[in-house]
């Protein structure tokens, strides 16, 4: 049983999707795109890459607005990307810290 | 039977999330947050960084199994990362092809 202190306040995990702009060149999807058409798969018509951030932080009631100024300022690149906040919800399991 | 027409094919958007699996080092979600805790940031606990795949594709029949040979084959590294197959949504609109 987990006795720290941080046990005790109430964990949420933040699920943020960055993506890179519609019409911004995405060098890693070409990539993808290229791979799987070298392996015969022809049909794909484009692959986008972007990525899944989850942020393991105790509730708190201005979390909501942190969450937005943290993908503004450090998590996202506002010239070509875009970020979406997918959720927040609480959890009782805490990931390992590494 | 593939039909190669594929402007008359009903176009459909896969997303995939692929997470680094728990108890492997994550040096970017690590970077993160660092980064976090150099803004003042201090109560997060952990950040943990994987991917968005997006991939445009006709929709067919055996689509979903060819996603999951997909994530097992090319997307993902089964050692270190686990995938979702989080959603197969028919789209309208057709992403810029770059």
């Amino acid at each position: 049983m987990n006795q720290n202190s941080s046990a005790t306040a109430s964990l949420s995990r933040v699920t943020i999707l960055i993506r890179v702009r519609e019409g911004i060149l995405d060098p890693q999807g070409q990539a993808v795109l290229q791979a799987f058409h070298d392996m015969g798969e022809n049909d794909l018509f484009s692959v986008r890459i972007g990525k899944l951030i989850e942020i393991y932080v105790p509730q708190t009631d201005a979390l909501k607005s942190r969450i937005e100024s943290w993908c503004q300022e450090l998590l996202s690149n506002p010239l070509v990307e875009s970020y979406e906040i997918q959720g927040i919800e609480p959890v009782t399991h805490q990931p390992m810290s590494m």
